[in-house]
């Protein structure tokens, strides 16, 4: 069965988006600092149809996030912001289920992509696009976002893999991706990918924290190993 | 001249202390987790004058850290709770210079180690500690916390390179690193060594943020190469 994971550019204290994100404002005040290093690469350029771009670590990195995604998932306030912002054809060239409490017909659109609307919350978004994913091949599905979204996966632990894109950036206040998460949740590093511009961080999600408490200075050959 | 740095652990979240950081429990709730990585290695130990511990890159980092260092700068409360934590001799073997209001004769321990206390503020302290460090052969000052004293260098931009330990924990709560640090500031990735624990990144500082607006949709050519 194919992994399920999100992957967001986050600041490095910890923000997803700026201030007064809102309608029109999706990455809120000054967001556009945390997806610079996106828009110059070749891969995302080409989804948007714009020519040219580098093709560097950060671009291999959004080459194979797409490439092994079968099927997406995003929440219903993105998926507003994306039909107005969207080119025609869409980045994704699959499957996306938007989380929504308004029932819409399908919206098949060029390229591959096309919008089918959930009403029936993320176990059934999951399972659609869970099935889509196979039927491209035994692919992934991949969470697009916001981060509320991608906190509901969390939460219901849900989610494989959590991709971080760490950008040099304090933003100060705005969207905190992992705001309200349990502090319970395991976090395993599983590959680090550095460029100038960004840190590619990937982590394994276990079911809990599993850490051993500290070894005592009295017992010097306590879990020192572990 | 040598340089500044700071080195902390923080948590995916952004924390460096859990929730009631207080005289007793400076980590705050559950801190010690940030640290756990740390309390494993060789140097770390053997500065404690404990035996064992692994020798991974996590204590290559460790020893780089120790062996650069010609003399430190801590904020009081850090001073307050090592005091009576540290074991003799202390775990710097170079000069402490301890930020505080309160004047105190300065306190020489075996192994190296020598507290100075400076009333006059972060500048005396930097200027006596870079003194030092050029004296034990042209070594660098780290700044070593708390979170305070670190905001305090960061917001009068006096530190070279910040290095954070990002540990995958979600804390929730607690004392946040970078809290009230100006959105201005500039950081450049340099360095980043992972390790199944944790994922060591140095940033350098730079005067302020230069990062360009992004290209537009029609400007393909625009500075998508920079």
């Amino acid at each position: 069965m194919g992994k399920v994971f999100a992957t967001l550019s986050m600041s490095l204290d910890g923000f997803v988006a700026g201030p007064d994100s809102r309608p029109g404002n999706p990455l809120g005040d000054g967001g556009t600092r945390l997806h610079e290093w996106l828009y110059g690469v070749e891969t995302w350029r080409a989804r948007q149809s714009i020519a040219g771009g580098r093709t560097n670590q950060d671009d291999d990195v959004v080459q194979e996030n797409f490439a092994r995604t079968g099927a997406y998932i995003m929440g219903r306030r993105m998926f507003a912001e994306g039909e107005v912002g969207w080119p025609d054809p869409p980045p994704f060239r699959a499957p996306v289920f938007v989380l929504t409490h308004t029932p819409r017909d399908p919206v098949a659109k060029q390229g591959g992509t096309t919008f089918t609307f959930v009403t029936e919350g993320i176990d059934s978004a999951l399972a659609q696009a869970r099935k889509a994913a196979e039927e491209a091949g035994d692919k992934d599905v991949q969470i697009s976002g916001g981060a509320d979204t991608v906190r509901q996966f969390l939460d219901a632990r849900l989610l494989d893999e959590l991709h971080i894109h760490l950008v040099p950036l304090v933003l100060g206040t705005g969207v905190r991706l992992l705001d309200g998460v349990s502090p319970d949740i395991g976090l395993a590093p599983t590959r680090v990918i550095d460029s100038p511009q960004v840190t590619h961080l990937t982590y394994r999600i276990t079911p809990s924290w599993t850490g051993a408490p500290r070894p005592r200075r009295n017992s010097p050959t306590g879990n020192a190993e572990r």
